[in-house]
């Protein structure tokens, strides 16, 4: 199927995918004064006195907003909010079919980290969660942040932890399977954006793995005078160290690696690579809609595993594994702070769902009906 | 029915009034692949190049935000936001039960003009149009005029230009019935707030009649020196002059009026104000929950035609008569600057459901079913 055509014809005739629904109708003057004017005076006038109650008598219990300033959709990049609604509205009906939650799309035209954080903070109290979506690092980063601090709901980059949370699940199958120790494995990362930055925290704080993190210029280490913050830490999870100021080439960088996980673009992993690679390793190449390198030529250069985000190949790597329960256990259980426990736990009871992993299912199917229930009750 | 007991109830037993639905279901690969990646992206690439079409391909055309900072919540004033959102959702209710409009509750934590605009601006690109709400006077004189500059999408404070528009066609009804001519009406305002300020503008817009417009001081004048911008206005539209520096109490002010319009608080028009006014006087008493005067004592006390906020007496001026249709033609129509010449234009269409005015019908039934389709016909 050319989904793009079909796509745009089917968006077009619904008129968008998402709309509001009442709890009960309104075809009385008494319902009418139930729900609005003059009894939803005392539910107002409770509410104001007992702010914390307000969710128990208002939709905020299961309601979040999916935000995003469309500085960096999908493989897209910086199309702005426009074109990053159709993708929020996906969102929200990814909520609502796995989750039952209730995500409101709100797009901003607005891009600094400074406008963003206001902005949100300013309608905060209209949504029980906020999910940031395709926002371009670095700002992402401070914006997750800051919004973190200043909130009392709970707050989440799906684009950073979504992914990551949904890497280490697979990397925990992927070195069950082959029988390696992660916290011993050298894991190559490719592109150091949003998700890149996530994946290496969240391994890093699982295992402890020597990674080698790459950006558009080569190899990240503490010797380069080009990082920002984020960058510096990613160069402190290596053992490389250069001779003078030069920058090691990607190419270099596989030799001697058990997993490479590329968040970067079409063509950045070579056959060659993969030869100079470990015995039996890992590729997790997750460009969208192109892959690093594609499944069959990785496999014939001698990977023993392949993932990636696409669903017409096994093993996709797909943040809708994660983000769905992580909303619904943080609502249900009251969670305000998503914590790297959070995540690391998540990424377990995914990982879980595989009983038997083998190469071409290390990672659950996204339509696995158990899938919510058990990342949400890992979210207390 | 203790409605506010029952509505308390109920608004928990719901959790809330409002959810999210999906216009289509999404329990096949094929089908996240045509509303999400991949297929979403061919859509996000187009709107990004042809922003405008984006009303097509999304739910933009028929969403609009309710906007509030909870600072003059029904009857019950400065309660905060959270105090707001159940009126905010039972507003999201009604403009989906009566125009089919998706309506998304937002409410602020900030309530400077300047942040107020500065969210509402950042948030924009979200929604059809905004529609503003128990925000207090003065700052949401200032908060409307600065949204309608800057955004091309429908703006409009429903408790300033709703409440006028209903007004407006009760007392084209009621002038019609009593046989007089509303420019020459003399009109006696209690209140210069939100409400206040729209409805004397849009009276003096249609026939210019006299207003005496009072606030907590007494009846405003040209030579009060302490009137802000809006009460000047209101000042301007009567021919009092004092002697002095002496504020004509309210009392004094019903003296040969033929219409008194209240938007104030229970107990602010007396019989024996009734009984000074021009034969056969009009009241339109619109405190909430309790009027400026109970209808049966204004009636003892000499007036014609009774109109209050109230649903369990007749005349009930709603602004659910005008927001619905207001909305839905903006959106129908593209019209993105909603101005006095339809507002006027959507009182008469009101006024014209009332095929013969009688005392205790110079207002349409909320519940009319063509109430919706003839006012958004007059938004082109």
């Amino acid at each position: 199927m050319d989904y793009g055509e079909e796509s745009l014809k089917q968006h077009k005739q619904l008129g968008g995918k998402i709309s509001l629904r009442l709890k009960d109708d309104l075809n009385t003057r008494d319902k009418l004064s139930l729900y609005y004017t003059p009894g939803v005076a005392a539910v107002s006038s409770f509410v104001a006195s007992h702010p914390k109650k307000t969710r128990d008598y208002t939709w905020l219990n299961n309601c979040i907003a999916v935000v995003s300033d469309g500085s960096a959709v999908l493989g897209l990049g910086n199309i702005g909010p426009y074109g990053a609604l159709p993708v929020m509205e996906g969102k929200a009906m990814l909520f609502k079919h796995f989750a039952d939650i209730d995500a409101v799309p709100i797009i901003l035209n607005v891009h600094s980290a400074d406008e963003i954080v206001a902005a949100v903070c300013a309608i905060a109290p209209s949504f029980g969660g906020i999910n940031l979506e395709d926002i371009a690092a670095p700002i992402c980063f401070e914006v997750e942040e800051r919004l973190k601090n200043a909130l009392d709901i709970p707050v989440m980059h799906d684009d950073q932890h979504g992914t990551a949370i949904v890497v280490l699940a697979g990397l925990i199958n992927a070195t069950k399977l082959l029988g390696k120790d992660l916290s011993r494995c050298r894991i190559v990362l490719i592109g150091a954006g949003a998700a890149g930055v996530a994946i290496a925290k969240l391994i890093h704080q699982y295992a402890g793995s020597e990674i080698i993190a790459v950006d558009t210029k080569g190899v990240l280490s503490t010797n380069r005078s080009d990082l920002n913050e984020q960058k510096r830490y990613l160069a402190s999870l290596n053992r490389i160290t250069h001779s003078g100021n030069g920058i090691m080439p990607l190419r270099k960088a596989f030799k001697n690696t058990d997993i490479v996980i590329g968040v970067s673009q079409a063509g950045m992993i070579l056959p060659e690579d993969i030869c100079t690679m470990n015995k039996e390793p890992v590729v997790l190449a997750m460009a969208n809609p192109t892959p690093e390198i594609m499944p069959d030529i990785a496999k014939k250069a001698g990977a023993a595993i392949v993932a990636t985000g696409r669903s017409d190949f096994p093993n996709q790597v797909n943040n809708a594994l994660a983000f769905p329960g992580i909303f619904r256990g943080a609502l249900d259980n009251g969670v305000r702070n998503i914590t790297d426990k959070h995540k690391i736990k998540a990424a377990e009871a995914i990982a879980q769902l595989v009983d038997k992993p083998e190469a071409d299912c290390i990672i659950p199917s996204v339509l696995d009906p158990r899938l919510t229930e058990v990342v949400a009750r890992t979210i207390t």
